[in-house]
């Protein structure tokens, strides 16, 4: 048996998968990128030795990512989305009819193109006329934006850690205050609460200084070490907990009670900020 | 560096962690017992290669199999353990002060036993006064009880493959419905619903035939494979999401907030139970 173990960063446990064949291995400008088929999960994306997202249930995190932010602004029209070169956040942001237009800023183009050749079906929206591609970093696409005019911003980077580290800074964050509506919204994935609960706390930290309101939201995602995945989301004013749009989109996870659920509760957020939780 | 793969049935991925030091490794009559000591996790559970519980984060489970329920009977006074050899489950039951009888039926009484030796802020109860312990099949031990006097029954099993089995049988849950005060509950562990659907499913259809209230719950467990890791309730009449009991213990993660999000949703509970949910 072929066995692959993810090299996950921080993780304080290896997971390894079975594989049944290796459909692809390359090396990008700025990444290892491989592409395994498993008995459970289908194909699975692996960038740097880090499992991205799989077939079978890369519904839950691109559904969790975009859906609750998307919900809560009042029609969202134009849409930034960092990162995802897989485009399954894009697909999910096209659910919502009120789009008119996606800038999707992908850093590596190979990841975009892989996923065309191998993942059909989550990368299905990319080539909409509404998609808008750009090749490079998105801190620098960002930092150029001088009208406040996106709904939102949408991160969907690899791991906090090298040269995905520029979309976690104050510099960054504030850039992203600049080019939002009054009522748009922020949301970035902050890792595992079980195994980063500091880069979770820090992440809420550094954008309290940045946004008038910050909240935290989690769901569990098999594929990412540590599971119990959380998401930062920042607005101006206004609260990601409220839905404000009641159209209906075809989900497969994602619905309105799973959006109340989601966030965490207000005790349990006051233990997490003041170090009152032991783990 | 030593590394320990650990073996959870039926999961699809294999987790790896690394072992500083092997404290113990033996045989019981019924499986291998080993504890040993990771960085991140202190002291490990390992019983048949397959972690059971960890010194860092074992009160997640830990409260979550025993609050939910104590907490929505109104002042139990009756509870059976079955399993949980590390004791951790009896903990937290007795602080509860309304208990006055814990009947703790473990098969191995070997489990008991190193669990004092190494972990003993979690078995820290079983020497209590109040507990009876009973070495034997929890099976067998319900099937004897005549009297309907039992306000809790908790089940903390092994995975559900070999002995443990007798566990989830409809003829056992017939006696645990037996044995229930007209409130009492019925709870146990059902494994991951990101990798044991099926099953989690099976166990609720099971003990609705036999229960007229049965419902899910469920928490992230970091070192449970699957992680978000699934709970069966079930009662004669009253709803396991109401608390009836106002009185504060002292927790680390569980409290009336918790309690009332850990639910899944009714619409996510009905897609489960219809096979409308794809993965």
């Amino acid at each position: 048996m072929i066995r692959f173990f993810e090299k996950a960063p921080y993780a304080p446990v290896e997971y390894c998968y079975e594989v049944e064949e290796i459909l692809y291995k390359g090396k990008s400008r700025f990444q290892e990128i491989m592409v395994v088929s498993n008995p459970h999960y289908g194909k699975m994306l692996i960038l740097d030795e880090v499992v991205q997202m799989t077939e079978r249930d890369e519904f839950f995190y691109h559904e969790m990512l975009t859906h609750i932010v998307l919900h809560s602004i009042p029609n969202p029209r134009k849409v930034v989305v960092i990162g995802g070169g897989d485009g399954g956040v894009v697909r999910e942001v096209l659910k919502h009819k009120s789009v008119e237009k996606i800038f999707f800023i992908e850093i590596d183009e190979e990841v975009i193109n892989i996923s065309r050749q191998f993942f059909p079906s989550v990368s299905s929206g990319v080539d909409d006329p509404r998609v808008e591609i750009r090749i490079m970093d998105g801190a620098e696409f960002l930092a150029k934006q001088k009208a406040s005019d996106i709904d939102a911003v949408i991160i969907d980077s690899t791991d906090i850690i090298g040269f995905a580290r520029s979309l976690f800074t104050a510099e960054f964050f504030r850039n992203v205050k600049n080019c939002l509506t009054d009522q748009g919204m922020f949301v970035t994935h902050t890792e595992s609460l079980h195994f980063h609960k500091d880069m979770v706390i820090e992440i809420q930290e550094t954008l309290k200084e940045i946004f008038p309101v910050v909240d935290l939201y989690t769901t569990s995602i098999a594929t990412y070490p540590g599971n119990w995945w959380a998401f930062a989301v920042a607005t101006k004013g206004t609260s990601p907990r409220e839905i404000r749009n009641t159209f209906q989109i075809e989900t497969n996870y994602y619905d309105d009670e799973v959006h109340r659920q989601a966030f965490v509760t207000p005790r349990l957020y006051e233990k997490l900020m003041h170090g009152k939780l032991k783990w």
